[in-house]
C-alpha cells in the first residue's frame, strides 16, 4: 500500500495535516487541507484506505449542504437507502442539506475529495451511527 | 501542439463544448463544461494555447466574484497594475467582486480551470478591453 507521502504526490491539491477536530466521526485516518478560506470554502480531504466518516446530515434552514469533488484515488459516496457510488478523479456529488449519507476511500485505495462548503441559514452537521462493516468490506 | 482532443486525456473533468456564449470577450477558441449546476455553480473553461480573456469585472452589491482552480496546462491571471501570475493544477485564486482582471492560457499551452461562481446580490460582469498584445505576448 502507498505511504500518504508516495500518495501525495500523485494529486494536485495538498494533503494538509490529520483531520483532528472530526477524528471522533471517522473510522481510519482522513488529513484535511484549506484551498480556499474566502468567498466559497473549500477544504481537501483525504482519507486512508478503509477509512470513511460516519453517516451524518447536513442541516439548514436553507440553502446549506456540501458538494464533493473527487481530485485523487477512489473512494464512495452513499445515500441512506441507495447503493454506493463509487468517486474517481472528476466525479462531483451534490449533497443537499437533509440528505443522510457518508463518503470515504475504498478498501485499497487512498482517496482524496474536494468538499465545497455551501452557504446557508442555520448550518450545522447532525453526526450519526458509523457504517456498517459488513456493508463496508463488501465494497470493492 | 496538442489538440483538444489529446489535451483532454490530460486532465479528469470534461472539456464540453465551445463556449459560445462568451465568444465575443475571448481572444481565440474556449471550451465550457458545466460541473455543477445545482448548490454552487461550477464550470471547466478550458482555453487553447494563446487564448484568454478580455480585463473584466465582476460586479455585485454584497459577495459575488469567482474563484479559479487551475486543473489542467499551464496559464495565468493577472489583476490590473499588478504581474500576471502563473496557474498550474491545484492553483486556487480568489477574485473578489470589482477587482479587474483576466485570465487564460499561456502562449505554448492548453489550460483549464474551474470558475466557481460565488453567490452574491445583484451580480453581472462588466467586459473591458482586450489583454495588450506586447503584455501577453511578454509572458513564458
Amino acid at each position: 500500500m502507498q505511504t500518504l507521502q508516495e500518495y501525495s504526490k500523485t494529486i494536485m491539491f495538498p494533503t494538509g495535516k490529520p483531520n483532528d477536530a472530526y477524528k471522533q466521526y471517522f473510522i481510519g485516518q482522513s488529513y484535511i487541507a484549506p484551498i480556499s478560506t474566502e468567498q466559497v470554502k473549500i477544504y481537501n480531504v483525504t482519507f486512508e484506505p478503509k477509512c470513511r466518516n460516519n453517516w451524518h446530515i447536513h442541516k439548514a434552514k436553507s440553502g446549506g449542504g456540501q458538494m464533493l469533488i473527487a481530485v485523487g484515488g477512489r473512494g464512495y459516496y452513499q445515500e441512506w437507502g441507495k447503493e454506493a457510488e463509487e468517486m474517481t478523479p472528476g466525479t462531483v456529488v451534490n449533497i443537499p442539506a437533509g440528505v443522510k449519507h457518508w463518503h470515504g476511500a475504498a478498501p485499497d485505495s487512498w482517496f482524496s475529495h474536494l468538499a465545497v462548503e455551501v452557504a446557508g441559514e442555520e448550518t450545522g452537521n447532525e453526526w450519526l451511527e458509523a457504517v456498517n462493516e459488513e456493508d463496508y468490506s463488501s465494497l470493492k
